[in-house]
């Protein structure tokens, strides 16, 4: 099973790809999806749409795991983050894979054993699990922390449905 | 010009369409968009934007008018209609035609000559502009509370731009 993890946030969303096995939980690649904010807003979402129908169509997930936000700083950023939301789960709906939606505190407590875990311990859980395969590619890219929150929810599933 | 006029919700959304040419202000067409909560929300959303999608193509207008949304009773609120709003956009940058957001103060103040006009002035004013063709309408549909919204933001879009 191929899990594509999602945190989804306006400007920055984190994606983070992992195969569960017998073998046990392989990491595949994470990154994040920037949308300059000086683009009108209908087509940062056709490119944030299309960025995912291309990673769903390039890593072939069969279910995409995401973040499910309760809060937000104002209702004005809440309906913005609803936004790209709304149009990752349709890249789900159109490519016909499943959708999985986790609340914050379940997916520390299934990742890191602790439902309040902060995001230090939260990384350091994702590292320990994915190990080294993660680690040689922290050392390329800068922006771990937010696709770590990626990689969690996508670990989360894998977690929350061991029988699958 | 004709111009789709969008009031997001979360189950239902209204929608409006007029016709602005060298004559006046033609009423085209009002309805409802609406979806039952017990669908998976990522087949809701595609839904909502294959639905917006056919009107796009059936009705062929310049320009979607959308309500643009500041207030919500909570975030779970804000991110469901956010989500909503995302797929409809979508559906606008999917068919290449342009999006106008206004601030419900603004509609108001468009359509009614007050920025604070209540959900009955509102419906009066739309009434009062579009006429028998609305009226005519009215009696054979029950929603047109909802839809009156749609309506207004589409008009605010002729008032607001009565150049074009």
């Amino acid at each position: 099973m191929i899990v594509l993890g999602i945190d989804p946030g306006t400007a920055t969303t984190g994606y983070g790809v992992i195969e569960k096995s017998q073998s046990g939980v392989k990491f595949i690649e994470f990154g994040l999806i920037e949308t300059a904010k000086v683009v009108e807003s209908h087509r940062r979402l056709a490119f944030i749409h299309n960025d995912i129908v291309e990673k769903i169509n390039s890593f072939k997930p069969d279910v995409m795991a995401i973040e499910k936000i309760f809060f937000a700083t104002n209702a004005k950023t809440a309906i913005s983050v609803g936004q790209a939301i709304g149009v990752m789960l349709l890249a789900a709906a159109h490519t016909g894979i499943n959708v999985a939606e986790y609340a914050p505190g379940t997916i520390k407590k299934q990742v890191a054993g602790d439902g309040r875990a902060d995001k230090k311990a939260m990384q350091k859980a994702v590292r320990e699990i994915l190990g080294g395969q993660v680690n040689d590619l922290i050392t390329k890219k800068t922006h771990f922390d937010n696709a770590a929150d990626a990689l969690a929810v996508a670990l989360c599933h894998v977690y929350y449905q061991p029988s699958s």
